[in-house]
């Protein structure tokens, strides 16, 4: 991205700060800054401003390499946390704000962090706080063409790292090694870094956030692989369930069942669509197949420079401080298939990657969708 | 760990509780519900009572995973975030406990996860909440034998994979790479997961957390590899630096310095020495050598469930939420070496895991600490 890309989303972001009254923001989420400025890391911070001047404060030896990644007006280093306190404080005070609102992401900030942000030696008194979270969710919902590209480079990496764990699932494999499968490839070919790698077997398939753990694959199990690549700072989703041998006729059915509400939604998608739209169909159908009590969580969500990020169902979306999704604009993209269907002792799932076009939409991660190896 | 230890545990905890005016802990941080009934996962809660009864709330799907894990004495699973306010607000009634203090985990709980603890619809209005994060932290700080042999494993599974890591480290690879080779060994040698992998190369060594990038390793650049398997649910924590090629005099005279510094710190290290004892010696061999302005972040850390838990350092416990730690116990496990040395455009660390005797230590982590290939 140019310095022009951040110039322009910094000149929208200051009108959302315009708009609610909010001076600056104090930015400590790497995802967000990375949105913003073009380098996010943790122990770090951004404040930018309603002009949308961008000044950050980072460990005193990433000096050099932050400012050759970063857009920035200002930057300083750090030795620890009572540095980093007044370098916020010095801050403030360059921008000439002793009074105001600063905007805090509310769904990143620890209690303690918080205590540490808003500490009386660094934010001015007069300086009160609200929420920033959905300016920055609402921003980066809509992507730009590069990061399109970007989200479609990480889902035929995920295809990869996905084929990879396929081939790695025999009876008396682990779990972990077949995570260690789809990462070793996903890495070689070309992602710099994964979200959190999701292998479950056997009643395990069953649970809500499957982390690999050393219990080895029978045979005729089903497996459930949920992996996310990162390549050049933006991700994909992907999930499948085979099996480790031959499937039963009832889970041949559930899945068939699942394929069938996912791959539906999926063709309900395009520009103007609801995301209640999308999660009510998903859902009917799933019940409809005799299932509807065996669901869980969000079934669609977006992503981006997350694996998971706005838009969210609104249920789902109030409780992480986000604001109900509006109709989906295009260029939104979106995974589908995030929940499972637990059917007792097993589950099944298929998630897919989708950017949603003005007329429709297409399907980035390709990878084959079946039960039976 | 079988049923006593948690009963133990609990009735320790339900001593700390006692003494701070709590009368119910609501956990929701997995490595402390694991210390607590042998069970942590994501979007799940604990209740636990002074007279150590144990209430969990986890996803539907997940009870009967629970069940097999977890000491407890209720579980309800819940459908959705709704689900999960309501149950909780079910387990203060079933408790008693209309009014009182409830403890939560301030350096975990995000602002909008907070809401939700704190919820009318959760939380009785008048039920009061403090921090009880140092609660499990000190609890957690001094390890029983089997979590001495559970990092001990964890240790063995580091050495395997910064053999493979340095094995990888070639011009021409990329730090992705040199991570992917790591953690493949890790998760084959038997960690069912790992924390964050980081690999550094050329300028990078510099920087404070050095998340893997596809930038390629070059000859004669120095790399930096620390890595964190998780084996039985506990963590070692191992950092190595090497070059790809043959290092400056400079860069091998600051390497000497910096594994003195570290390994003279560790021949402190026995029952009744100071984090700050440690801290401050580290410090001076460093400064004495002439980087004493070239150093950033806690040298030393503790580790268990977590690869970096209590005791920390003083000023960085502070920041945390912590407490200032006591004159080391027997039965701590540190990680000496967290700080690197950071020279210029480039830096060192070496880091291992080490367990706090009456009479002295043992380095559980033993890969050979040269910068030379």
């Amino acid at each position: 991205m140019n310095a022009q890309t951040y110039q322009r989303r910094l000149a929208k972001c200051g009108e959302h700060m315009a708009n609610l009254g909010i001076d600056v923001l104090l930015l400590t989420k790497p995802s967000n800054m990375f949105y913003l400025t073009g380098d996010g890391r943790l122990c770090a911070y951004a404040m930018i401003t309603q002009a949308g001047k961008v000044a950050l404060g980072v460990p005193v030896t990433d000096i050099e390499d932050v400012k050759a990644l970063a857009y920035h007006d200002h930057i300083v280093g750090f030795d620890d946390e009572v540095g980093m306190i007044h370098s916020i404080a010095h801050y403030f005070q360059h921008f000439g704000i002793s009074k105001g609102m600063v905007g805090l992401e509310y769904t990143f900030l620890t209690q303690s962090m918080m205590a540490m942000m808003t500490h009386p030696h660094a934010k001015p008194e007069g300086v009160t706080h609200q929420d920033c979270t959905h300016i920055l969710s609402e921003m980066r919902m809509v992507k730009e063409p590069e990061e399109i590209e970007r989200i479609r480079a990480a889902a035929k990496v995920a295809d990869i790292g996905m084929d990879a764990a396929i081939k790695a699932v025999k009876p008396g494999m682990t779990e972990s090694q077949v995570a260690a499968a789809a990462e070793f490839a996903m890495r070689n070919a070309g992602a710099e870094e994964f979200w959190r790698t999701y292998v479950a077997s056997g009643p395990r398939t069953n649970i809500a956030h499957g982390l690999p753990t050393n219990r080895k694959i029978e045979k005729d199990e089903l497996v459930m692989v949920d992996i996310h690549p990162i390549v050049n700072n933006y991700s994909a989703d992907i999930c499948r369930t085979v099996c480790a041998g031959k499937p039963t006729a009832e889970q041949q059915k559930a899945y068939d069942l699942y394929l069938d509400a996912q791959q539906s939604t999926i063709r309900m998608i395009r520009a103007g669509v609801g995301m209640v739209d999308l999660e009510t169909h998903i859902h009917q159908v799933l019940e409809d197949g005799g299932h509807g009590d065996h669901i869980f969580g969000p079934p669609i969500h977006g992503l981006g420079i997350e694996f998971e990020e706005a838009p969210l169902p609104p249920g789902h979306a109030f409780f992480h401080g986000e604001k109900a999704p509006p109709p989906l604009p295009e260029n939104v993209v979106l995974s589908v298939g995030n929940c499972g269907l637990y059917a007792g002792p097993w589950g099944v799932r298929v998630e897919d990657t989708n950017w949603v076009k003005a007329d429709g939409y297409e399907t980035l991660t390709r990878y084959p969708r079946r039960l039976a190896k």
